[in-house]
């Protein structure tokens, strides 16, 4: 059907059903600020001309889970999913989950009130609760799986072995072949992956894997400085670390501070995520991590509907990004800078 | 009643209705995880033993509206409602609103799908809008109201005067005798008072106020940066700064960086929130803003309902709390660090 003819059928249907043709547009496009039987019989007749009509989405509501309420990280991904629910005219239920505990209460609410589907960050609903999901009748998409999902469950991810690789190369590009990595902790797949695209940045650029630069940690600013501390008390000290999240290389700087060193002219550091990295002092390299996109996508395939599943990948990953600013620099590039000779002291 | 016969009566109740006590226990307390129809009879049996049932929230969401989800002051604010929400059996709706262009499409929304009320951050509806949430009978509580709410809202703040007092009075006692202020922006209730008791506590301790070491710039890092770079360019340069947030104080670490000075050493810096201080090189000294319990506080007024605001004050301030870190000290209780001798640098 050519653009034109098209439209003219729009103007056609909103005058049969007494409407505008921005109301007829906004139901062929699955939108919910339409009331639900204007909705119904717009639907009816725009399928009567041949079109096929989006789902659209019942409750107005999409839930979202997360596992805490305690890091930065959070707030990118609920601006994501707010963006695009506003778009389509729906609305986001914020929950922290981040177990059974708290699955099932979220299950039983979420179920009386009603909700077009739910996007899970980090948490990977077990087989029983996803049939209970089913039950219900509750779509799901999975945000940054915390283990590899099973080929029957969507979700969105980012390129961490990617960007972990990206992150390394930077520094070993910079002329650093003494680079340590504070990986976050094993049970995570995303921790995984950045840390063997690390081991593999390093063997491209034929740097042999020292392991005793190698350890692992929460994904926390204390346990970035407390790995930070461990691999500077060793005899022969890293120039660079690539720090396994944002949180963690804020450790680290805190580290370098309480040793009289700092970044880049000491160590170089690298973050990942870009979540609060531009605030550090100095403005943190990172690997940045698309948050927001990541959700706002998770929600767009819960609104295209569970008939786009059979044709489209199950697993997405949107691409990292490095992100050069001032904690990096090439070793032995020291500027001991006004501070270190004689301190510029503004008072008297 | 005394509460042995009072466990009685619920006792009594439960087996009347067939249910659980914790089910009637449940509806006394209003909360709606209860089926409609069995909380509408339990509420029947109650009420004829003489108990006040708690009105119970219709639709099981409540709304909350938030400036922006660009800054990590947000994770808190949403985290409070979310946690009282779970607390209650509800759910929390999450929308970006900072305008009119905005609160309109979200009215039209939540008053399609229903909501039991809202939570207004730093967005004071006008007249008007207060107007057509009466109408769809949603009610309103203001939380950190940008300029005074009139005496007929309801809205829960901060003790923003007695924090910037606070951030003040300890540098103040530290020795400090230069101390500059950067104040949000003039718009912000919340801005001004914070300066007013920065001028307070300056007069309390005997120290003249020098207008010009007090400066104004937006809530972020890049003006916290800008104008401590100015504060520090001035011939008689602070030796401390007051910033009116963490943005700002973490901006101000990173003009520090930039001319080679460090915090506490050379200038004593103290924040505002306690976001993302504990994160900073130094961990921050901050002013803590309960922004949680603000919300959770909020969420609780909107739950009692409307009868209650008739008894209760009508503007409520949570209490600040200083937060003493790594970033302030006496003047002239410089400790160089090896930094600034000889490098330690841990190359080679």
């Amino acid at each position: 059907m050519r653009r034109e003819s098209g439209r003219r059928t729009l103007t056609t249907v909103a005058a049969e059903a007494g409407v505008s043709v921005s109301t007829v547009s906004k139901v062929l496009n699955g939108r919910t600020d339409v009331a639900p039987c204007t909705r119904e019989r717009i639907g009816r007749l725009l399928r009567g001309y041949g079109y096929q009509v989006a789902p659209g989405m019942q409750f107005g509501v999409v839930d979202l889970l997360i596992g805490s309420l305690h890091g930065p990280w959070a707030e990118e991904l609920i601006r994501g999913a707010v963006d695009a629910a506003r778009e389509a005219g729906q609305s986001i239920v914020v929950t922290t989950v981040s177990g059974p505990a708290e699955f099932t209460p979220w299950l039983e609410r979420a179920a009386r009130r009603g909700t077009d589907g739910v996007l899970s960050v980090l948490y990977l609903p077990d087989a029983g609760e996803r049939g209970r999901l089913s039950g219900a009748r509750i779509p799901l998409v999975v945000i940054d799986p915390p283990t590899e999902p099973g080929s029957d469950i969507r979700s969105v991810g980012t390129t961490n072995w990617q960007g972990g690789m990206a992150a390394a190369r930077h520094l070993a590009e910079l002329g650093h072949r003494r680079i340590a990595a504070i990986g976050g902790p094993e049970r995570f797949w995303s921790a995984n992956a950045r840390l063997d695209g690390y081991r593999t940045a390093l063997l491209r650029g034929r740097i042999p894997v020292d392991e005793a630069l190698v350890s692992r940690g929460e994904f926390t600013a204390a346990d970035g400085r407390h790995q930070a501390h461990r691999l500077l008390d060793r005899p022969g000290p890293p120039t660079a670390i690539v720090a396994g999240n944002d949180n963690q290389a804020l450790g680290v700087l805190q580290a370098l501070g309480e040793r009289g060193l700092r970044a880049p002219g000491d160590v170089s550091v690298v973050g990942f995520d870009d979540v609060i990295a531009a605030w550090a002092t100095p403005p943190l390299t990172t690997v940045r991590q698309p948050l927001a996109a990541m959700t706002a996508a998770g929600f767009r395939m819960l609104r295209a509907g569970a008939a786009s599943s059979r044709i489209e990948p199950q697993h997405v990953e949107l691409a990292t990004r490095m992100v050069v600013r001032d904690s990096t620099a090439a070793p032995g590039d020291v500027n001991p800078g006004p501070g270190c000779t004689e301190s510029r002291s503004p008072r008297k």
